[in-house]
């Protein structure tokens, strides 16, 4: 390929026409309303009001309890560490002028399509608001409830408006998750040009920046909702509602979070795949041009992708997931106190806080310990990325076991049993050792190293058809190790709880359910880091094609290719993280619905017996849900792609310049037609998600109030939880490792390995790539947040159910 | 394509060369033991011998009820009717010498590996039925069993007797349907030269033949068996145990049927499957020649797997659907009796095999409607013979719906409760009308018609990645439609039988259950029909490959071509009707489970509490066990193709004449390989399905002993039973709707849609085509029978959970 005066043209090209070929994207330069908001205030003012929101904020913690008042201060020291790590990341350069001009577009891009579909979703949002608000405002209330000083009226507004702080913070976090990496990728690119340490730091600060704000506003979120509430309600005084009861005020705030994860993961997931296989499909496959290349028409909106799918989604759903996590583990806490009538039950309540607070602090830690200075000689031999990835990450995991420990034995040592810390502590440990098992098991289906991937590059040897079957058995066969271990977990944390030597009024030990929660906090110890290691990896990816649409030297290439690669890695490892802390997690929110549907119904709700023919029809139903979610989510990705693939296959045909660089493809063109694909098909699997469930709870309850049967719809409704919930986990585990099997069969063959690139077997390698795509970008990670979200959103219909 | 001296050569040579060719399954011409002994007898002898045993039965009948005697007298008339259906098609030409030469080679490969898998097979269920014996020999009884007359000995012994007569039933269905199968494809053939009408009649009458016997053995079978448990037990004498508990000493055969059934779908779906696949890699693919040309060296192979993994599995398959699920309707039927303490409980506990007797004649007249004398002059203009088969399906489903109304009103007639038998009589219609919505269901995902097929047609232009990608989504999805409907059926028959009137001592209805079981009687109503078309479906594409390999002349193919795709169509549908049966069913054998567990455990065992972790982890564990026996299933196809893919390749390689005619494929040898690989591979997934509820039941129960959780281990094996209940179901529908759809998006691309045969887009749906063999013809229809074998494995090893 020469690089001529055309491709100088092409890409100088690029930014001078911008207005041309970006015509929807480029209309007004976009903040979001709230940093509008703060920026029009003069910076004096704006710190006064800081300072005395933090100090209404203490004071109220204050007035809560002294751990509340910890919270607080471990988030803001974060945030500020957080704060000096974006002006750090922003200080780099932002490289010549032809990388900045394609970050520009990128940036353009994304922004646009945030916007749009945060607008989208904040309008859906309201709507269910509303309905929330008016089904609380309409529902029969018990003379106990009214009386426990919680009416109908408050506890509808209450609900209403965690709900919104929910959605609010989430769409916040994803926008944290975009902002950063629209800024570091070229600074990454940038940084690459001189050595690779430094593009690594870049890269992992940049990911910390967004990691220690998501995790923080999860846990200050939940606090201040906490807080508030505990003062407003007068919570524990004698007539008012007791503080074991509090946690299942929060509820509100998780489904808003989830429901707003669920759109940015499915409009996200549903961009940058589309755009990605639309890309290859024409791109490398028909044309024969390699990735990331300028002449590829999709190329920016599929660099866009990666910023709105993984970064911007990806924060949205950490959010949520710890959000959600956190709310569970404090409900079935706060039952487990009430029930060991334990004297002060705010350690048990408020001990994920905390958990979370310890997580800020060591992931810091960790990431600090990343350091790029060490040799200040400019081009460093390159030194294996993931080796230095994987240090920050022992340390982190060192002092996350230290500070559990500590945490357990300062919130849950009560004199009624004084080892059942030492049980919890187990349980912490429990959880950690899953999440590493996890990860080895993640790695090794889709590692090239290791047998799985090798079986399946071999298959690729007799053509598309034995790669695509081999594929899909990997996936299928690869929910079974997984599972095993989800089992083991929960059995043993059950059991450490269960004998921790806490005990109800009958004597009758209770621990077991909040053994597990425990586990799942000590799986998600370490949540900060891991999320940096996630973000880490699209930034990289969109440095990558910074580099490589700039035409960069190969020695920079080479760079950003190993970041790339271990940002790979990371990426398929987080996944299997995620949804290992999900599956743990389902039990802990399955148990917080039945807790929360006894304390709605005032009646005990303990069992849901599969053998009623109305039940196993719920749970039947749940786990079609998934299938179809899952259809539905593929689908939109195929017909998105067939779109930018006809869009892409049209600019070759009327602009034949393109392929000898001179004529500039319309990129614009491309990124909104992938807006608009991904908008409009984003709607019906996230519709589908949030109807169902509300539809056959209340068609239920409905039935069982004709047939006599009390309660009906909130059993099949647990039902319909349940089966989701194990469906969702395996479809999620075989959707995510056979995509990235299919991933790295494809890098192995790409090494030289079967033919190498260009062979009949590296052709059938990129048809199970493709195949692939969908799966682990698009529907495996919507999954992880639709079954957080089933059971937040039961969790807040119950009352729908009864 | 010329036909010159060596066409005619290879042809003749083919069976000149046999004994060098086919040198590992020519060995000795190969009849059962079983048909040996009766032929060694002399006819005389053997009359006398036979009307001495129907005698027996008849008296031994006579002594147990008059119904059974009718059973019987109807089953008897079905197999004379069925001698004299083969009779008919045997009396047909084998056509020229070119013909049966071909079919004698299909014969002997189909024959060898019959011989050699249910050699496997038959080891391997004595090994279980010792298993078996010994855990019913040393289980603890508690006192009131031993004085119910039925001691510890004697139910092992019961259980294993009936155990091994289901086995040995199950294998001879397999064999009665692929040794007509064997027999007809040729003289299909040799009649399409004459009259496509009488094609269509012969692959009827011969489709009837296995039908009728399939049908009829599991009916004789099962009232033999009551029949003889009656007599011998002394049943309903004082003392002695009630009719109502007999059903279950049952369940052995029903274990026995599913275990040879799985065992023979797994190795067959394998066989058929690897074979095709790898034919089609290397031959349609590779070297661009057609389907079934001589040419390819593993053409025989797979003609060879139409036989034993069509109609040898479905035979059997066929055979446990209808034997598990009369006996888990019978013991529904008895507990329900007891419950309402009706009078004569017979009527109600052998329903289901009056049901079936019906079945038997209105599909005998069904199958005698279609005609095929009706014009005498040769070569009639081709009349569509879907409408035909339709046209017999008409008249079988108005008579069944007749006679179901009827027998309800004869058997379950009772004066508790006068209007009972009307709302069971809805029940069945219910069953009826389901069976008919899911054949439509299966039809519109299916048939290129329709909007499904021709979207995921045209994902094919854009390549070979979005096909891929389309058609999983279209599977996906298709399971939502067939849940609603199930959803819907079982509701309304629980309902229909909750309000038949029936009432318990305390006066609660107590008919809900059976209602449910009434509407899968009625759904499989019309099963010996529906078998007819399908085994129709393999005869007929065997007719359509010796037509092709023997080099008929245009107007013989275009008969075969029209059947052969008829058969397509019947073979989709009636996979649809076994799923939608399979789904039905399956709600019904977790009832009968649940009784199975009370019963021995003399304790009330009325819920599965998925709340309690463990339970839980049961679900959990069936659910994943679903995904991995898929994944083993659907990559020993894989393995077994590519096996074949190298030897088909290493042939042309090495004799480089076969594509000019010029030299002889060795066809024994790929023969040979597909037929051990598929054996070895089929034990893997077997094992994993018959070993995995023991072990997970016999763990929980030893946890449940030392945590003092009394039937732990029954719980959780009902929510393994449960979850992977459900999870099979959608699994099935996906897997056997997306090979389906990929198939017919091929044939729709093939009639010149698209570019037509030979473009992108066809190579891209073959592409899919490849993918959806293994699907829908090794992995689907192997959930089929592992849904209801894991219900039957719980049953007889229900002791080693308690």
């Amino acid at each position: 390929m020469m690089m001529g005066d055309d491709v100088e043209n092409g890409n100088l090209g690029l930014y001078q026409d911008r207005p041309r070929t970006f015509p929807n994207m480029r209309s007004k330069p976009y903040t979001p309303l709230i940093f509008r908001v703060l920026m029009g205030i003069n910076v004096r003012v704006l710190v006064i009001l800081l300072l005395l929101g933090f100090g209404f904020v203490f004071y109220v913690g204050a007035s809560t309890s002294p751990i509340i008042v910890f919270v607080f201060s471990v988030c803001i020291v974060s945030f500020l560490l957080s704060i000096y790590l974006t002006k750090w990341v922003l200080s780099k350069d932002e490289g010549p002028p032809e990388m900045s001009q394609i970050s520009d577009a990128i940036r353009d891009g994304a922004e646009g399509f945030f916007r749009t579909q945060y607008g989208t979703i904040s309008k859906m949002a309201l709507l269910l608001a509303l309905v929330i608000l008016s089904i609380y405002l309409f529902r029969s209330t018990t003379p106990q409830q009214e009386s426990s000083g919680l009416g109908r009226a408050t506890s509808a507004y209450i609900t209403v408006a965690a709900f919104l702080l929910g959605a609010l913070c989430s769409g916040v976090a994803g926008y944290v998750g975009m902002w950063v990496s629209v800024r570091a990728n070229v600074r990454v690119s940038s940084a690459a040009r001189r050595s690779a340490r430094e593009a690594l730091q870049i890269a992992v600060r940049a990911g910390g920046f967004s990691a220690l704000v998501v995790v923080g506003m999860a846990v200050i979120g939940i606090a201040i909702l906490y807080a508030t509430f505990y003062v407003w309600l007068g919570v524990d005084s004698p007539g008012s509602m007791k503080v074991t009861d509090l946690p299942l005020l929060l509820v509100g705030y998780g489904f808003g979070a989830s429901f707003v994860a669920l759109f940015a993961q499915l409009g996200g997931g549903i961009y940058t795949k589309a755009a990605d296989v639309g890309a290859d499909l024409v791109g490398k496959v028909e044309q024969g041009i390699p990735e990331d290349d300028p002449r590829n028409p999709a190329v920016i909106a599929d660099l866009v992708g990666d910023n709105v799918g993984d970064c911007a989604a990806r924060g949205a759903d950490l959010f949520e997931s710890i959000a959600a996590e956190i709310i569970s583990a404090m409900i079935l806490g706060g039952t487990m106190a009430k029930r060991c009538k334990i004297e002060d039950p705010s350690g048990f309540i408020l001990f994920p806080l905390v958990v979370h607070s310890f997580d800020l602090v060591v992931s810091s830690i960790g990431i600090l310990s990343i350091r790029g200075t060490r040799d200040s000689s400019v081009k460093t031999p390159i030194e294996d990325p993931m080796t230095i990835l994987q240090k920050g990450y022992s340390v982190t995991i060192v002092l996350a076991v230290l500070t559990f420990a500590g945490s357990t034995r300062w919130l849950l040592y009560t004199d009624q049993a004084p080892s059942a810390w030492l049980n919890f502590a187990l349980c912490g440990l429990v959880g950690i050792i899953t999440a590493y098992v996890f990860v080895w098991i993640t790695k090794y289906y889709t590692d090239y190293k290791h047998e799985p991937v090798r079986t399946l590059a071999l298959s690729s040897s007799t053509g598309h058809g034995t790669n695509i079957i081999a594929g899909v058995s990997l996936g299928l066969e690869s929910t079974a190790l997984p599972v095993l271990v989800i089992s083991i977990s929960i059995i043993s944390a059950f059991w450490l709880g269960h004998t921790s030597g806490l005990v109800d009024e009958t004597g009758s030990p209770t621990g077991g359910l909040f053994g597990t929660a425990v586990a799942t906090m000590g799986m998600l110890s370490t949540a900060a880091y891991i999320l940096t290691m996630d973000m880490f990896g699209p930034i990289a990816d969109n440095a990558g094609g910074i580099v490589e649409m700039s035409q960069q030297p190969e020695s920079v290439r080479e760079i950003t290719d190993v970041l790339d690669a271990v940002g790979n890695t990371t990426k398929a490892t987080t996944k299997g993280f995620a949804i290992g802390s999900a599956a743990l997690a389902s039990f802990l929110l399955f148990s917080a619905y039945m807790d929360e549907v006894a304390s709605f119904a005032h009646e005990s709700f303990k069992q849901v017996d599969i053998a009623i023919p109305e039940v196993f029809i719920g749970g039947l139903l749940g786990s079609m849900l998934i299938f179809l979610f899952s259809a539905w989510a593929c689908a939109a990705v195929g017909r998105t792609a067939q779109e930018v693939v006809k869009e892409v296959r049209r600019q070759f045909i009327e602009r034949p310049g393109i392929m000898d660089y001179k004529e500039k493809p319309d990129y614009g063109r491309c990124v909104a037609i992938v807006a608009s694909a991904s908008l409009r098909e984003m709607i019906k699997p996230g519709a589908l998600a949030i109807v169902s469930p509300i539809v056959v709870g209340f068609l239920f309850r409905v039935l069982g109030h004709y047939t006599g049967h009390p309660l009906l719809g909130a059993k099949v409704v647990a039902a319909l939880l349940m089966f989701a919930t194990v469906s969702g986990i395996l479809m999620a585990l075989f959707l995510n490792t056979a995509g990235g099997a299919w991933d790295n069969a494809k890098k192995f063959i790409e090494t030289g390995a079967l033919g190498g690139k260009g062979s009949d077997s590296h052709k059938a390698a990129v048809t199970g790539d493709t195949v692939g795509d969908p799966f682990k970008d698009t529907a495996g990670p919507s999954l992880h947040v639709l079954i957080k979200m089933l059971a937040t959103i039961t969790l807040v219909m119950a009352p729908v159910f009864l």
